[in-house]
């Protein structure tokens, strides 16, 4: 019989798809050329050519059954190695083979990380402004995701209302930084208050509470910034992780989720996440897509041509800013998170459309009163956008 | 806090891999040449040159940012629409693109199938022998997975066993034809009948009750045999297919599921399927495979060069009945089951690694006292292992 609950679900549209297929359909109308679409998350830079390269040199010259044969579960030994290598090279933590698991992409590894360290009724928590996916990956395992509003000075953590939602229930916690959608790179002091938080609360509850760290946009970070590694804050800690941004291979579905080496089982971890995997559907990772990622990162952790992201947030952050919006400037990503004009952001998105300039609302995220920019968009496009902003911004002028 | 189920999952070892890993150990011991390794389904032949051609064309060509962008969560559109017309050409049903949802492989196709069809505390019908990997794949979404025992006479299915379990927690019967591990094929009566008992049984609990058909050995069929599809018997069915073997290409995790035209909400399963995705990690394959398939599809359904099989099967079957073995001459698949020499088949596999042939027990598949041998690989090799199957059956004619 159709089970109901999935069905249900179709009638929540995503909005940001919801969007994106309004951006496709206007461009149809009025020429792609003429609408600023900054709804999709869709890296716009090439993948690093050692990939392609890597690849085509493989199916030319590897034998096709071992090329294309079973990956074993955890991903293929050589591929793991080569990534606890690079890792350990990277953040100066002792990782291990038996510490890595191949999956298909953060999603993949989230839904892995998040059954490994919970069981239904307990509760996961998240920081406003979140990716709104993180409410599928997480209730339908049978916990459940608690949001902590934002902290709107600074997109870092409301740290007061994280202490007054802590309790018993509480097995997990999922931070994203840089993060989508404010761009906000959550600091050492951020990190730091909530590690203390966090184990002070497995001490006074008597269980150990999981920090699950959502890092795609690890490489993308501007004004030559670092981005903290939650493993050196916090030893129970779970670093979930995917290629589609920094390789810019988001079809190619890879990432992997790397155990804390000093977390509670961390030796065991990765095989359960194999045990996982048994039950929803195996999400190993391509064969081609493993042996491609361990050529790129032979030498050192390559990335695209990340550039023209930092470029693109600069010009947007500087105009916006001109025409009188409030922003936390981004430290990272291809995202940004201005206040509206007006209170209703879905009215202000609304409006936006009239220029043809398509925005993604906040409450979506998690917040009221904000829209998001995806700029991964040539930067031509986004300079002729200034045009359509300052006459968006000129109705609220008025 | 760490979860409990996994973490004891652990111990139940799988097996196949343990013995598996035994004959990889033993070869680094007295030479691969040596052993007779019959443990894995893994296939022996290279896949189809169109897809290594066609994959390496995409790479020469193709802008990377697209060739590796977001394949759409139901997978993407012109591999769906080809998949739906050369099924439509193939089997005379009236798929469209709607129909097909794009997995990671079989396993990933019956992940969403069961989701999709069953709730928690539902039962899900499977018959033995069967893949024992089905426990995970329905136990873990909250169903259950009920076995009934084996007609040991052919392989097909015990139907007065079927009737008698049937009851209204009964919402989906999984099968596999042609079957791992006997390699029976299911008939055309097999099939008539089996549908015929579950429409009797729809109307009498009232409700939908869908026949999953686990069918990645399809193009794997001897003596220029045909496999029913199951389309053709009971409207209620959805079909779950893997390219693993037909195209020899496991490691790519390639496959769909395709619900037919027919069948109670066949319009929106494809969707629901989508929204299954977003909680277990997205199972959407990789865009490369994706695309990959798309060209060897184009103008026919191609395979690999499939012939090694049914001559390792001929060869098997003749040497094997001549030494007093009893076997059910297999339809298709890579696997034979045949009736071990004592009635303690665990036993009987460990006595063959005397003679460094490694077999599998049957109990692993739901009937006691048969084993399985999983003869893809090359010939000479078959033709060598006569000589220690001969050795084996020896013992227990003395």
């Amino acid at each position: 019989m159709i089970n109901e609950t999935y069905k249900n679900m179709l009638s929540n549209k995503n909005i940001i798809r919801v969007l994106s297929e309004y951006a496709t359909a206007r461009k149809a109308e009025i020429g792609e050329e003429n609408v600023f679409d900054f709804t999709l998350g869709n890296p716009s830079v090439p993948c690093a050519p050692s990939f392609t390269e890597g690849v085509i040199d493989m199916y030319n010259n590897l034998e096709p059954v071992s090329l294309h044969g079973y990956s074993p579960s955890l991903g293929i030994e050589s591929v793991r190695e080569t990534l606890a290598n690079a890792l350990k090279k990277r953040f100066g933590v002792s990782y291990e083979a038996k510490h890595i698991f191949m999956t298909s992409g953060a999603a993949g590894a989230i839904a892995h990380a998040v059954r490994a360290v919970t069981k239904p009724g307990d509760k996961v928590i998240t920081f406003a402004p979140y990716f709104p996916e993180y409410i599928p990956y997480v209730n339908t395992t049978g916990a459940e995701l608690v949001v902590i509003p934002a902290d709107t000075e600074a997109f870092q953590i409301n740290l007061k209302a994280f202490e007054e939602m802590l309790d018993d229930k509480v097995n997990a916690v999922l931070i994203n930084s840089p993060n989508n959608p404010s761009g906000a790179v959550y600091s050492a002091e951020t990190l730091k208050a909530l590690s203390d938080m966090m184990r002070d609360a497995e001490k006074k509850y008597g269980h150990e509470i999981f920090l699950i760290s959502d890092e795609p946009y690890r490489e993308i970070v501007f004004d030559g910034g670092e981005v903290p590694y939650p493993a050196d804050f916090y030893d129970n800690s779970v670093s979930c992780y995917s290629f589609s941004k920094s390789l810019s291979l988001p079809g190619e579905r890879i990432g992997y989720v790397a155990i804390n080496p000093k977390a509670k089982d961390a030796d065991i971890f990765s095989a359960m996440c194999g045990q996982i995997s048994r039950g929803i559907g195996h999400n190993c990772p391509a064969s081609t897509a493993q042996l491609g990622i361990e050529r790129v990162l032979k030498d050192e952790w390559e990335t695209s041509d990340l550039s023209i992201y930092e470029r693109n947030m600069n010009i947007l952050y500087d105009a916006l800013t001109d025409m009188g919006f409030s922003i936390v400037r981004p430290g990272g990503t291809f995202y940004m998170f201005p206040k509206a004009l007006i209170s209703d952001a879905n009215e202000f998105c609304t409006r936006a459309k009239d220029f043809d300039l398509i925005l993604v609302p906040s409450d979506n995220f998690g917040v009221d009163g904000y829209f998001r920019i995806a700029y991964c968009t040539d930067t031509e496009k986004v300079e002729r956008s200034l045009d359509a902003f300052g006459k968006l911004a000129a109705v609220y002028k008025a």
